[in-house]
């Protein structure tokens, strides 16, 4: 058993910028040497988060509507009346989808489907320079 | 430490089918013969989700509610628009409701509650025949 | 390769309490004496779920108040016309926000962000003892 760590830096947009990061997370695994396991992507801080969806531009649209009505930008938040940060939607967000995702690996793929991309969404409200932690864990 | 990987096929219908898959799972620990370990369930696919919840009617008829507030499926989805598809929502839910789960195992055993099932969601407009992958590292 | 389990418990009082873990988190990293891994926390029970956030007053109401929207606790569920508990929101919130998160280990850390703290969220209608269950796999 044998496992690896890896990590990146991605350039975001603001407002729900959705970030398809499918194509590194194999190549890391195919690097990795590893053909069954498991593989985790995470994003550290408060305001960006880890899913699937299909990468197509109706969906993400889509999706972003429904996080909107979810945690609208309109809203007055706590957060922003606290610290002046303007972003309190932004922490909403990420806390309700969380920042990682674990598939398993198997003949050296991770194994989402075909129309199944593996996507950071950045919910802060600037330009961001996001750090992608990858770990595969087997053999 | 050792690891194992289960592939196998369920039969849903359409309009959020929750099944109950914790035996499954639990079998499949079983044969696996781990005792202690990290047990992942997963369903490729952009139209579906794992879970838990407690497998009774009423809270199962009250998480659909809750599903169809935060998506519902009358709403004008750009994915129809561009597709035709028809299942925008189905989309949009399972990308907020993520494709995997990962629970610890203990003495043979998924560390649910007794009241605590792992469910599979599916969330698309047709009946669909789907993979779920378990995958467990332990020993 | 070696892993580690630990449970504890832990005193929550209700309607969506959120604790930080981080520190006890952090801690158990270090006894395990893993470097680098994959760690998962996790809540057994179908009215708790785990994740990540800024641990700042006014961040956590903002939370607080998106679940109330998602769920709310004064509409009708079917899971108390059927059983009485009166917490139906609970197990709905619960499902939808899953009892379990995993991130990566590197240099004896679990790599969260500085202002990104592991909280347990407790959405049952009375005060729990919870039991928390740590899992760390790596070396």
């Amino acid at each position: 058993m044998k496992q690896e760590i890896h990590s990146f830096t991605l350039k975001s947009s603001q407002y729900t910028d959705i970030i398809d990061i499918t194509e590194k997370a194999n190549q890391f695994i195919e690097q990795a040497g590893i053909r069954k396991g498991l593989f985790t992507a995470s994003v550290p801080g408060s305001t960006a988060s880890i899913t699937t969806i299909e990468y197509e531009d109706g969906v993400l649209e889509d999706l972003k509507n429904a996080i909107e009505r979810i945690a609208p930008q309109g809203m007055k938040y706590d957060h922003d009346a606290k610290w002046g940060d303007g972003n309190g939607y932004s922490h909403v967000r990420a806390a309700l989808l969380k920042p990682s995702l674990s598939l398993p690996v198997e003949k050296g793929h991770i194994m989402h489907g075909t129309w199944q991309q593996i996507v950071l969404m950045d919910f802060d409200s600037r330009a961001r320079n996001r750090n992608i932690i990858f770990h595969v864990i087997g053999e």
